[in-house]
């Protein structure tokens, strides 16, 4: 482990704002890192996101926050960074059907630019709150998915020819969202700083309807905790 | 393949304005690919690569040319990026040895913004111009990288979820300079109209003395072929 001055290993966490990565800040700190948070700015249409990750990194105690701004917009081909419209959730998804939400590649880059601070900071942790459960039908939330990044991670950096490991940590990868409510409550993560829906409002209030509001939303009721989240009225 | 409306086959070139993605564009032309050239502005120093990659997917007749902006200064780590001066060359670098112009995870990023580009356009190509011979002793220009990022690109995208395939080129890896010089003389490329100098200035006349000026003139002198590089007056 690379350390800090006071001998704390550093992390470098991916922070979006909702709920996931907010638990697997909460979970690094736990297992002793000096977590620097980051954040993406992809053009998403959701901005309140990046106010919620503000929040959320406050709260848990990063030692550090930085918001990286890559223009995904120019790209295009999801309704998160496009002129396409977020879809109400549907349960009936055929097999190998990936969603509109999908926004091509962001996995790969954002942990791409994690990768990249964890080599500037000297750290050769990287915690990202994906997961292979309820996730959306993404190709990118797969553990096969982390398992080769993490292999690309030490052909591309110093690290690598250096001969020390960089591991890339997904500690949500198998859990249900029941699982990570559960989780989070037993770390103190208050819920309600984070926004985890695809069409929130500029304050960050929750739409109710769209695939990431109603995963969250049933992974409060399973676990059987009040649901915290702001919804606009009458959602 | 996925094919354009003419039938042609769609690759994603990655485009710096430099030599060897001019060749590697050239290259992916001759292999009879619509050529949808990208450029990553990431903070560079030297920006008057940006003005030569236009110069460039113009002249190599690109379909399309767009530059993506991630600011990679917020994250530092580099010569190229940060407050840290650029060297002159020296041949003599110890085993293992990386230079300060390396660029943490510079190449997985730009790929991971190229595999985004590629998804969004249906292509199943992306080719890039890293070479394993001259290249600086930057450990993501290595044959194993490419094979780890072509590896992930697959598991990433939905290429990999409908089981079609993403292939990741990088024709000139185990070219020399000369190798390089050559190709492009074959090709037509223009080099004059190419940037390559790490501290270029805004007209993109180069410095003459950088690791990137000096691996670049040898080319040409191995290659036999006269530089037609513009240097700033007494380099």
């Amino acid at each position: 482990m690379t350390t800090g001055a006071s001998g704390t290993p550093r992390a470098v966490v991916l922070v979006s704002g909702g709920m996931d990565s907010a638990v697997t800040l909460a979970l690094a700190r736990e297992r002793g890192f000096a977590c620097h948070a980051l954040s993406v700015a992809y053009g998403q249409r959701h901005a309140s996101e990046l106010a919620a990750s503000d929040r959320v990194t406050v709260m848990l105690g990063a030692v550090g926050h930085k918001t990286v701004a890559v223009d995904l917009r120019s790209i295009g081909g999801s309704a998160l960074t496009a002129d396409i419209a977020v879809p109400e959730h549907v349960d009936a998804h055929a097999e190998n059907d990936i969603p509109v939400t999908y926004v091509p590649a962001r996995n790969t880059i954002m942990l791409a630019i994690a990768l990249g601070w964890a080599e500037a900071l000297g750290a050769n942790d990287i915690f990202c709150g994906v997961n292979a459960v309820d996730y959306s039908g993404y190709p990118d939330c797969r553990p096969a998915f982390i398992a080769a990044f993490e292999r690309l991670a030490n052909l591309a950096t110093k690290a690598g020819v250096e001969g020390h490991d960089l591991r890339v940590h997904a500690p949500l990868i198998e859990m249900s969202k029941a699982d990570i409510v559960r989780e989070g409550m037993r770390l103190g993560v208050d819920f309600a700083q984070t926004v985890s829906c695809y069409r929130a409002d500029a304050a960050g209030r929750a739409c109710g309807h769209c695939d990431a509001c109603v995963l969250r939303a049933r992974g409060f009721a399973d676990a059987g905790v009040a649901d915290p989240t702001h919804y606009v009225p009458g959602a």
